[in-house]
């Protein structure tokens, strides 16, 4: 490693690729056209219904601080770019303009979720260092919120900061967690960054400190007046419970007995068990806290088995999504400026069918039913369309079309919201608890078969006859400029 | 978000439950009593053979620094600590020893990589950040090393930055394929910060940019005077490979046709269509570099199918460990002084048998076979023995100890070394390729058997008799212990 620069910056945060097309821009004198990149993925994570999307806050941030450091430039030197590339480079904002949905709010696959219009070169150089945001961000977002289902009303805490894929993935996907529900977090650095509540109490090695489990637990309780008292280093009911129960009576009244953790054996039978031993030493209303590589489908089953846990610890299966831990979503050039000054749409074609892009500047709205407050899909328009303006709206599938419905009586809520005006920023974000709620609300919109974990209905996310027409166009231009190269 | 902290420090990324634990031992006075701590991981990642140790100058580093600063303490002041605790923690630094691995070191499951000698309180505040940089980065060392085991003499480039779990998790994840084996990668920043080899050529924004295809390539070949072209946003073989023979063909001499690049169909047909087309032009040196969701599966696949693929750039499965995205590694109190300034060793029990911790400060020796250069397995004894002057080492398993076998004309090879001296470091690292260089040399000395990715055979990681018998011996003390509480 070389030193720690102290003028760090995330612009050197793209692919090289990226720096190389801009070269090729610039010296090409294309890279102040205005272009249109949209966000989507393709594909909902986990099998779930809806994403919850996060990570807009540390965008803004990033567009923010967007300039290329001394120790940036001295590096793409040593790299072989030219003084004067390496000049036009240093003085390079983020000028452009950014629409997006707002952190908490229910997003899905084939959606634009972040639209950038910027000077060709800024758009491209941002592309690796967005997706990274928005890819791991609304992907945790997303998991907390498909566990918070399942655990409902219960406390859900995030336990991962260990386990998270290094620095920056643990406070980030602690907040992610908080945004799709959770109520806390183990992480004191992201308590601070974000204002988000911490909890925690002992470890194994808190116990092993002392002389024996009593001695520890008792030592907990002279510091602390809330006390949950880790139960399963040694043995779990022939030491661990009776030791916290013996504790809790001799301290009656100095103390509050909050809560038991268990973080290994059978949860299920342990769970249980304790819950007798404490109802029966009268501690009723002490918790009853499990932990150890709990996530959806375990907790599902835990239920099922009539487990008598208050309160769960989830740590790694949640701060790496582990079982899809990467969600996806791309930036697509949709539209560029040609010679003429003229925007025109642009497309990817690809050898497969659901990579192929839509192209144009695009409006996304949520049809919200008045008469019963529930979405009936999202609608994809061309920019100078509004939904809002027709009385009887048909929506229909985009690759099976002649799936359809029409719609009355509906209101035709815009999902982006602007948040980048020409380099200026228009939008400041709420708190992490405020987003928490917004996702909340934004889930009650949803009919309850698209958010339940397992087969969920496919939630419509149409293209309006317009965008349809628009691709088709345009798919079938390119086809004919390929047929004329044979 | 709370404004970025100025004097931001990773001092707090811990869990809220060490800082109530430390609070306790200060309360208590046991704080400064000496403990030690060994980092391990239970089980191989991937059902890989071994793997590769990364993560230790990151640690360094973080160990340099660890102070709470202004910010962390109010912090914590707001979180209701007193007074006196914060004065406490705000003099607190790193003063114990470290003793691990080194980066790019062969490691195996349930053999201590790292080792922590420290007042009490300093070992329980830095085990969370321990934990997260070695479990990532051990974690992607090792996927890419076993990529590279398929892969082979072929290039590997890294190109993940953009699907990584956020912006930490990108650069020391591009580092740590390195050191596994890769030849380089897509991340800019990273290649800054570690100096590693950065490679990038342009995406299909680029071809979108321009009028067509053809003006596409020849815009990146002004430009760039070798010259990869990416040939499937529109038509691989009808449109993309034909332009960029055009391009090459027009411009001989002038640019090196270094390579295509495939990014998404069929790459076994389409590879070996191109390579077809490329030899009947004559470029038969031009390479054809392969990406798309690619791993050590898809690649095997594809070479059984005869891909004429020279080139692999690999990111999301690589970069976040995608079919098993955490490690899981520990960090286990084996030894604490008592009241009589003795060390006593420690032990976890739990209701799952193989969460057992060995007791105990230990080390950890490789056993090579003196003549035929190949290890026999390691070994792990307690801190005062040492292997080199047994004459015929017994090796047993330490669970099926009737398997055993006795070694000869052995050399046993300390696997740690010390890096921190009651907090003087003492260690200087070696470069990222010297890392790489170091683990190629550490993979020769295992048989063929332990590498393979498809059901290796299990390496031996044994405990001398002596470490033997002290876990069985303070296992049954606690037992008794609480047989006694009944």
């Amino acid at each position: 490693m070389k030193e720690i620069y102290k003028d760090d910056s995330l612009t050197l945060h793209t692919d090289l690729y990226q720096i190389n097309m801009v070269e090729c821009y610039w010296a090409d004198g294309i890279h102040d056209r205005k272009a249109v990149f949209e966000i989507f993925f393709r594909k909902l994570p986990f099998g779930n219904g809806y994403a919850i999307f996060a990570g807009l806050e540390r965008i803004i941030e990033y567009l923010k601080n967007f300039r290329f450091t001394e120790t940036d430039l001295a590096y793409l030197r040593e790299l072989g770019y030219d003084e004067e590339f390496l000049n036009y480079l240093s003085s390079l904002r983020f000028t452009g303009s950014m629409y997006s949905v707002v952190e908490g709010e229910v997003v899905f696959a084939n959606e634009p979720i972040v639209r950038i219009e910027a000077p060709l070169a800024e758009a491209q150089l941002i592309e690796t260092a967005l997706l990274n945001i928005i890819n791991f961000q609304t992907l945790i977002a997303t998991k907390a919120s498909r566990i918070k289902q399942i655990v409902k009303e219960e406390a859900a805490a995030e336990f991962g900061a260990r386990r998270a894929q290094e620095m920056d993935a643990a406070i980030w996907g602690a907040r992610a967690a908080v945004i799709g529900g959770f109520e806390s977090t183990s992480n004191v650095r992201a308590g601070k960054i974000f204002n988000i509540p911490v909890s925690g109490t002992h470890a194994h090695a808190f116990v092993q400190a002392y002389k024996n489990e009593y001695d520890a637990f008792k030592a907990y309780a002279r510091r602390h007046k809330d006390c949950v008292f880790l139960v399963d280093t040694y043995n779990t009911l022939k030491s661990g419970v009776p030791n916290a129960i013996r504790v809790a009576k001799e301290l009656e009244g100095q103390i509050n007995f909050v809560g038991i953790r268990l973080d290994s054996g059978d949860i299920a039978f342990l769970s249980k068990e304790a819950r007798r031993m404490l109802d029966e030493a009268g501690f009723t209303n002490t918790k009853i806290i499990a932990s150890n590589n709990l996530d959806e489908y375990t907790i599902l089953n835990l239920k099922a088995q009539g487990a008598k846990v208050d309160s769960w610890g989830i740590g790694t299966k949640l701060i790496t999504a582990y079982d899809q831990p990467a969600l996806g979503a791309v930036y697509k050039m949709v539209a560029i400026e040609n010679e003429l000054g003229e925007m025109e749409d642009t497309l990817k074609i690809t050898s497969n069918a659901e990579k192929v892009t839509t192209p144009g500047l695009k409006r996304v709205f949520r049809i919200v039913n008045k008469e019963n407050g529930k979405a009936e899909g999202d609608y994809i328009t061309m920019a100078n369309e509004n939904p809002q303006e027709e009385k009887r709206l048909k929506m229909f599938h985009p690759v099976h079309t002649f799936i359809s419905k029409f719609v009355t009586n509906f209101e035709a809520r815009e999902l982006h919201k602007q948040i980048i005006d020409e380099g200026a920023i228009v939008y400041e974000s709420p708190s992490v608890m405020e987003m928490q709620q917004y996702a909340k609300e934004s889930l009650e919109l949803l009919w309850d078969e698209y958010k339940r974990s397992l087969n969920p209905e496919e939630y419509p996310v149409d293209l309006s006859q317009k965008c349809w027409d628009n691709k088709m166009q345009k798919i079938q231009e390119i086809r004919d400029a390929i047929e004329n190269i044979e």
